[in-house]
This record gives C-alpha cells, sequence and structure tokens, in this order.
C-alpha cells in the first residue's frame, strides 16, 4: 500500500518544545515520531512503528540465527516470582509494585530472569536439553526517575531479551561469545556506525562478566575508558585505574600548619606552593540504610568512581548530604590521622606518595608530611579512583586512555547460577548428579536503538534513515498536486514502485515546495522522487539521497526500474 | 533453522491438571503451549509464540490492506486520560489501577480509545486528513475475576486494537463494514471454520451500533441467538425477543386463594392445574451502589435478559442476596398487587395476557385472575425477557429461534463521538465549523483466537493447527536416531526442506516411535514425514496429514519437493 502524506497520522512542528535538549528527542517530537502520554511513556506514531518493526526484524533474524526460541512472557508477575530470587526486596522503587484486585502482590516486569527460569525450570530437567537460548520481545516498565531524551530514557520501553542456559562455564562462555557478535551484527545492520562493546559493571543483575554496547556520542549519559592502542574498553564504572606514582617528595615528618579559612583543595596547595597530587582528598558519604558517615580518601587530583566503592563496601551509598556537628567530622579540614569516628577507607593511589597534605580535623589547620603507611598502619586499603584522559592502560600499559562519551544500546551478561540457584531450577547431569544450570542474558531496547541512530544521523533538518531501518525506503514528493500532468506521473510512479515491492510515502499535499521538501526532510527517506512540471517537461525524475550524497535525473519510463534497483543496492549494505 | 525437538523449550504432561475443563486449554498445558504464571497469566512457549506471530502477521497484512496505519501505545498511562473520558471512575475494578514512585494514578491499558484520541486530537485537526485508522498490537491488562480456560479468558493478553476516524455517520458506517469484512476475512485466514457474526451490547465501550465475532462451540461462555432461516443473530445480551401471547384465558376478577407452602411457580401451577405461561413471575434485584431493592415482574415460562434490564435502568444490579424482613417483600409469595415499597418494573410480556396467577404479598397466598393493565394501571413497562429456543424472529417472524453457545474472538464497535466530544478533540470541517470526529474500534484477542482454532480443531490427541498458523509447516519424525542410514536420510530431508523455505520441525530424539508420535499429535503439525528403516528399505518417506486424511509414500529423492508443493497447496487455502 502506498501511504500517503495526506493521510497520515502525525504532527510536524516547526519549533521542538523547550525540554528537547537533544537532537534526536528534537526530531522525533518534530517530525510527528513520538507523542507524550506521560513522564517517560510515549506512543509511537506510523514512521515509528514501522522503524522499530524494522529493528524487530533484525533482532528476531539475529537471534534465530543463533539458535534462539522466541518465546513471550508476561507484563505483570506476581510478586512471589520476584521474592523467589530475592530482587523482590533488593530493588529500589524502579521495580513497579501494586497489588491486584485480590490483594496479591503484583510486580510490572522490568527483566525477565525469574519469568525465564519458571518457564524452564521443569521444562529441562535432563543435560541433553542444554545449551539453549530463548528470547522474547515485548514491553518492559522500569519506574525510572529521570526519564529524560525523548525514546533514549523512558519508563516504558520494548525490549528484546535473551536467556541462555548451559551446563559449564566454557559453554556458557563460548555462547556469550557468539551473542557478542550477533549484537555487534545486529547493530551494523541497523545502521549505526560509531559503536563499540565495553567491559561493565554487573549491578543489580548479578554474576561477574558483562558488556555493555555504547553508541558514542557527546550526549551520552555513560562515560567510557578507552584504550585506543590495544582495544581495552570499559564502562567508567567498571575500568580498572593504574594511577602513576607521583613521589614528588621526600618523607618528612607530620606537621601541623595553619591554613586560615582554606576549605579546598585549590587554596590549600596554593598557599603551600603544592600541586593537588600531593594531598590526601577525604570525600563524604553516607549508608543509604543507616545515614551513617563513610569518609574515602584519595590522591587530590583524583575523583571517587562510585560504583567501585559501592561494590567493594557492598552497600548502597550516597554522597552525604550535610555533615551534622555531633559527627565529629569537621568539613574542610577532614583528615586521615585522629579524625571522627567513622569508617574510613583509602584508595590505593595514596599508597606510594609520601609527605601529603591533609586535614587535621580541626578548623583552619592542615598537615604536611602525611604518609599512609606510616601514619595510619592498619588502612583499609581499596581500589576506587576513576580512570581519565592520558592514565595508564591497564592492558597495555601505555599511556593512551582517553575518555568518551556514550548512550548504553545492548547490554550481555554472563548470570552464572544466581537466579537458578535461589530459584531451585535443576537438571540431571551426564554422571547423575544435580545441578544449577548456568546462564547467560542478553538484552537491546528497541525504541532506544531507533533513537541512538536517529542521533547519530541527522543534520540539521531531520534524521536521516538508514535503509535498513527506514520507515519508508522511497519518498515520491507530487510538487503540483493541482497540476494533471504532474499528478499522473507522480501517482503512477508511487504505484508502479509499489507494485514492485518498494515501501512508499507518497506526498500528495498541495503545498508549497518548500512545505514539502521541509517534511521531507524531517520524514528522512533515504531516497527522494521529485515530480514537477520541470522534471515533466524534461522526461525525468529527479531522484536524490537523503544524505545529500547524490541529485541525478531518471527517465519517467525508466523511473521504477531504477528507484528499485537503488533501494536494493543500499539494502544490500546492511545484510 | 530446523528446529530440533531434542532442543526445543517446552513439557509435555500425559495428564492435564484438574483445572483444565476445556479440551483446548487441556491440550495447550499437556503439549507445552503455555506455562501458568500467575492466575490469568502465562507464559508463551515456542510453539505458541509462532502461531501468534503468524495470526498477528495475518492481522497486519489485512488491516494495512484496509488502509490501517500501524502504531504503538502505551501498556502504562496515566490515570489522567481515564479522568478526562470519564471512565476512570465508570469502570469497576477489572482496571487496573496503581500509583507509580512519583505517587501519581496510573493504569495498565485495558483497551486504548482515549490513547488514540490523545494521539490524534492534535495530528487531525482538517477534515481532509479523515477518515482514517490507525491500530496496534500490544499487550493489555483487564483485572479479570473469572480467568479461565487457558487462553480463552486471561487477565494479560495480546490484542490488535483498531480506531476509525470519520467526519460523518455515513462514513463511518461504509467503513465499519470494511472491517467486518476484513474480519470475516482474519477468522477465515487463521483457519477457523464455525464462526459468525452477532449483534452485541456496547457496555462499557459506548456508542450504539456493535457487532461480536463469535466462535460457535459448547464450551462458549456466550449465549447466541440465531435464526437459520433469515441469518439473524444476535448476543442474547443484546437480543430482541419477541414473546408470542399466550392468551389462553378470558378475563378474571382478582381473587385471593391459599397456596400453603407453594413457593415456587412449579408448585403453584401443579396446585392451580395451569402452566408456567400463566402465571407473572417475580424476580428481585438489588441496586450494587445502594443495595436497594427491584423487582421485575415477567410472564412465568421466561428468563430476566440483565442485560437488557440494566441497560433499561441505568445502574448496576445484581440478584438480591438476602431478602430483609424490612423490606417488606414476601418471599415465595411477591405479587404486584399491594406489595412492598420499592421499584418494580414489568416486561412487556404481561401485557396481552388475562387472568394469571402472581403472588398477593402474604405468606401461603396466591391472586389468579391478574390483568396487568387493569390491575397496576401505571405499570413501568419494558423489554427485558430472554430469547428463547422456538421464539419468533424479530427480523423474518418466523418461529425459527436457535440458541447456541460461542467464544468472543472479536469486535467492532461504532463509538460515534463519546470519546472526541469528552476528550475535546476537533477538527475543522469543510464549511468552517468545528466539529468532533466520529468514531468506530475494532478488536481481535490474539492469543484467544489461537486457542479458539484449538477448540475447533482438535481431537484426542492434540490439535490439528491449520497450514496458516501451524507452529511448524511440517514435522520430520526420524524413528531411528542410532541407526546411521535412516537418520542421514531424516537429517537431509529436514535440511532439504529448510532449504527450501519449508519451517520444519525435527524429531531426532532416540525415543521409542509411539512417544515420537504420541507427541508428534501434541504438536499437531499439518505434514508429517516419517523415516523409518521400513520406509528406507522401500526407499521411502510416508507422509501423512495430521487430520488423518491421508497417507502415502513419496520417494526419498523427491520428498523434499513433492511435501514443498503439498504445504504451498495447504497455504493457499487460507489466502
Amino acid at each position: 500500500m502506498v501511504m500517503k502524506v495526506s493521510k497520515l497520522v502525525g504532527e510536524h512542528f516547526k519549533e521542538a518544545p523547550a525540554d528537547c535538549t537533544i537532537e534526536s528527542h528534537s526530531i522525533m517530537v518534530r517530525g510527528g515520531y513520538i507523542k507524550g502520554v506521560g513522564a517517560g511513556i510515549y506512543s509511537l506514531y506510523p514512521p515509528t512503528k514501522r522503524i522499530t518493526r524494522k529493528i524487530e526484524n533484525i533482532l528476531r533474524e539475529e537471534m534465530d540465527n543463533i539458535g534462539g526460541q522466541e518465546v513471550l512472557f508476561p507484563v505483570v508477575m506476581p510478586a512471589s516470582l520476584w521474592k523467589e530470587s530475592g530482587r523482590y526486596d533488593s530493588i529500589g522503587s524502579e521495580l513497579l509494585r501494586f497489588t491486584d484486585r485480590t490483594g496479591t502482590d503484583m510486580v510490572l516486569g522490568m527483566t525477565h530472569e525469574e519469568a525465564s527460569v519458571q518457564m524452564c525450570r521443569v521444562a529441562a530437567q535432563t543435560y541433553t536439553k542444554y545449551p539453549y537460548m530463548i528470547y522474547q520481545i515485548q514491553t518492559k516498565f522500569r519506574d525510572e526517575p529521570r526519564a529524560r531524551g525523548g525514546l533514549i530514557r523512558v519508563r516504558e520501553f520494548t525490549m528484546k531479551d535473551a536467556y541462555s542456559f548451559h551446563t559449564s562455564w566454557e559453554d556458557l562462555q563460548e555462547y556469550y561469545q557468539v551473542c557478542y557478535d550477533a549484537y555487534m551484527r545486529i547493530f551494523r545492520r541497523c545502521g549505526l556506525k560509531d559503536f563499540i562493546a565495553v567491559k561493565s559493571d554487573s549491578g543489580m543483575m548479578g554474576g561477574s562478566v558483562s558488556h555493555e554496547f555504547m553508541s558514542l556520542t557527546d550526549i551520552g549519559e555513560d562515560t567510557l575508558v578507552i584504550c585506543p592502542e590495544c582495544g581495552y574498553s570499559s564502562n567508567m564504572e567498571a575500568a580498572d585505574c593504574k594511577v602513576e606514582p607521583d613521589n614528588a617528595f621526600e618523607e618528612a615528618p607530620l606537621e601541623l600548619v595553619e591554613t586560615p579559612d582554606m576549605k579546598t583543595i585549590a587554596d590549600v596547595t596554593k598557599f603551600l606552593g603544592r600541586t593537588p597530587k600531593s594531598t590526601c582528598k577525604a570525600v563524604v558519604y553516607q549508608e543509604n540504610a543507616t545515614d551513617k558517615y563513610i569518609i574515602a580518601y584519595l590522591r587530590g587530583d583524583l575523583e571517587v568512581n562510585e560504583t567501585k566503592l559501592r561494590n567493594y563496601l557492598k552497600t548502597e551509598i550516597h554522597p552525604a548530604a550535610v555533615i551534622t556537628a555531633e559527627s565529629g567530622i569537621v568539613e574542610g579540614f577532614i583528615g586521615p590521622v585522629g579524625g571522627a569516628d567513622c569508617r574510613v577507607v583509602f584508595d590505593k593511589s595514596l599508597v606510594p606518595e609520601k609527605n601529603l597534605i591533609c586535614g587535621a580535623n580541626k578548623v583552619n589547620y592542615h598537615y604536611t608530611g602525611f604518609n599512609l603507611t606510616r601514619d595510619v598502619p592498619d588502612a583499609e586499603i581499596a581500589d576506587f579512583a576513576k580512570s581519565y584522559e592520558g592514565a595508564e592502560c591497564p592492558v597495555c600499559g601505555k599511556h593512551s586512555i582517553v575518555i568518551k562519551k556514550g548512550i548504553e544500546i545492548g547490554n550481555i551478561f554472563q548470570l552464572g547460577t544466581k537466579y537458578t540457584k535461589s530459584m531451585g531450577m535443576e537438571y540431571i547431569d551426564k554422571d547423575g548428579t544435580t545441578k544449577n544450570p548456568i546462564m547467560g542474558c542478553y538484552g537491546i531496547g528497541v525504541g532506544r536503538l531507533a533513537a541512538s541512530v536517529c542521533q547519530e544521523s541527522h543534520d540539521d533538518y531531520g534524521p536521516i534513515w538508514p535503509m535498513s531501518i527506514a520507515p519508508w525506503q522511497v519518498e515520491v514528493c507530487n510538487l503540483r498536486a493541482d497540476d494533471e500532468t504532474v499528478s499522473s506521473v507522480a501517482d503512477k510512479l508511487a504505484k508502479d514502485l509499489d507494485a514492485k515491492g518498494v515501501e512508499v510515502l507518497y506526498d500528495d499535499r498541495d503545498v508549497r515546495p518548500g512545505v514539502m521538501f521541509a517534511d521531507a526532510d524531517l520524514y528522512g527517506i533515504p531516497v527522494r522522487a521529485v515530480v514537477s512540471p520541470k522534471t515533466c517537461e524534461r522526461s525525468a525524475v529527479e531522484v536524490s539521497y537523503r544524505d545529500k550524497s547524490a541529485r541525478f535525473d531518471v527517465s519517467i519510463d525508466e523511473a521504477a526500474d531504477k528507484i528499485k534497483s537503488i533501494v536494493e543496492e543500499m539494502l544490500a549494505q546492511y545484510k
């Protein structure tokens, strides 16, 4: 069916609302792609539905290709399932909980590890069934407090999530690599260009090894640590940080120095003629559950990697909101010698340094000469410094680390037996023993992927959709709907293309060329065919590409065939 | 990809659980099609997901074919949208309500009229955009108190719902017929045989004209009124009932007669030598909101159609649970002359009758000689009798009515302006005036349709899937996985069929033929190809059809081609 613009449901706006701070969000609102229904909740207009369906088909092909079996889990689940795994209690309010009419506790699925184990618990009781992978494409809900950026960070979203089950870690690792490769193909086939996989923190999913796939973009919320020399890459949250020792000073005794009103590292180092590298910085946190203070010390030029600190402490923390007088913590002058009575941890960056400046726990006083191993003999030492531009690569050892921003477009986890153990899923192995299967899980958000492609591939006028996921393949523009000759050529071209299996958006409206072209840019269809009195005069249709790489005439008679082969060539790039 | 039974996720059981009271439910549990997750909530195993995907593709084709534009609405919606339309208050607890982390009232979508208006409110402001239709295929949740029958009546389900918008009633009616025809094609293409459309009650949807599509089956929960003579058909809830007057008696005066301990119509009529037709029966209801009593009188041989009564009263009612002494209602002897002080309504079946028996509102006494128009001059007369087998057809007038049972597999509504008016959706018409668009809506439940096909098309051993929605097209049975010759023939056949684009389920397990065939019956694949030592001896593959209509040999060399053409022929029946 030829889709006529005159009937297409959607609204185009000249200006995007003020809350659209990133280009893809602005384009998708201005171009009639999405309609906000509530905070982080959108309806999808026809073009977006067509895009996401094409993405879903690519996902299906690639999942089926690696032996996946498509299933469907429910959106609404009894809380009992999440109590079995322990996540009902361990996950915060992003898991939406409610009771049904009978008073039963229910949740909205934000991920389906529990459901996948429940599905297979009885169905796979002998080793001969393994390995296998099941996947679904389904709506999910995550009660995200910071919904933003249109489809980039929403509360309700469509996700492809897959779960694999194995009888050995080796088998999981092998399949994990197969999925990794499939993910790289998926993103390439969807037309994404600049993306990488990075090592990631497993967070609430549990498990050990995990990777995130990142679309590299300045508007990304994730910070990535990349070594262009050897290919090492990691989410900042999970990145190792090899800090080069400064060793600028000889050992010296602790000495109390007056530092009047100097509460910042900048003030103190300037006053004492030192650099931040020669200080011991204090950062104060509070445990979420108890509000108890925790002080983290690290070298003054470094930042705390909160995820690593949290993982080390094995408790949820937040930067201290207020520091009470009773705590004994002297703000601006906090130091590790004779400080307040609370938990204290030191980053390993402090270990090799001598003669550092630190707070003296006394208003207007600092110490010089601080030496961690000497002055705090029983110090609790951990690794929680953030990596930084130019840092030493933890793999190849060069000082080559660069920091980039990215949007997470997919993730894969080696889960192990976290869920199969807690939920009592067992099978009988070859040797007759009973074991818990070893799991992997693999996710891609469909809408976010569409928005990420838009974010990467657009100009000032709208999106430049790759042929593989473009809502339509060709837009036919009838520049004079009131002219019989022009209209009959344009009508026929649209019809002929449709008959040849080409997806056509046909702008049949009686509007000025400027309006029609501006709208066409917002539709972002890769190939455009313009029919006007001028092109008809020269018995031609003017073909151009949305990425502005070409513009040429084809004869009216050959237009449908030529355009069809152009579409096929473009499509072939994404096979 | 050839799907091997050895890897297929799902569980087969010899016996269905005791709560499976209908065949399709029992088959779908025993055959590894569905897995209960909570009351009325299921996960779908791979075969069911494949079936429902094929149904969804048929739905898409037919919706696109009548100009539909696919969109996606959210599952979770802010309650404010439902407050706009007024349904937040008017719908009962089947609408699941909850609050999100910010305390905002939310609902789970059970239907999307509100969302469709919200989507189009700004997008369709001029008459040139009309008519148009949008549809989605999406998960819905209805907090159904009586979930039962597997996928027949669930709480969470996938639904195709469509919404059309028009500028005149004529245009709506025309498109309504187009949808009606598309629905008939859809059910036929999904392999359903015995189904009809019936006039229905519009219920909570609002609007005037509506139809339900019904799969005719004894296990149906809906009662249907059908005239085989003229084609009239209606859901009992909405069926007109033309009651033939009995007129068995001459007018007579009211007379009090003693009827000791005779509280039922059977007792009284036997005692007085009359039939139920010559009585005036009382049925007591209570208004849900106030518990106030309402007495409905009708001729003794008829039943109350509660939906019609409810629509007439314009209030929710339920059969009286208890009748209190203070009410003045004398149970067993209730009558319209000098009765209790409550609302009283009379069915029109009573109007022509004379000399009826009715209660006398006094223990152990009835009246004879009751005559509604004479004895209750200001009676409130309405039409709320149930139709019955052999009743007069309200269209052709023959006494031809038959009563059947059906499962509702789809519905279509002429909604009018109920939603566009309440939600302020307007467009500028040709003449410059502002109007509310006129809506239609059209729904089909995907899982229920799959289950209904299974219910209609099965034998004692399992489902007989129609080729159009069968999870796989061909099952290859390797009867001797331990035999090299047999396995090489079977492996090759499965591979060749797959290469030719035929969907293959391959039973590669080393199990006894009895087990393999029992499982094959449960998979219900339309075409089966058996490879055994015996078939190999005669250089053949044994092909048989799941519906037992044929069994024949094809030579090994030609097997793949022959089977492919059989599949294509079967598919062609559903085009």
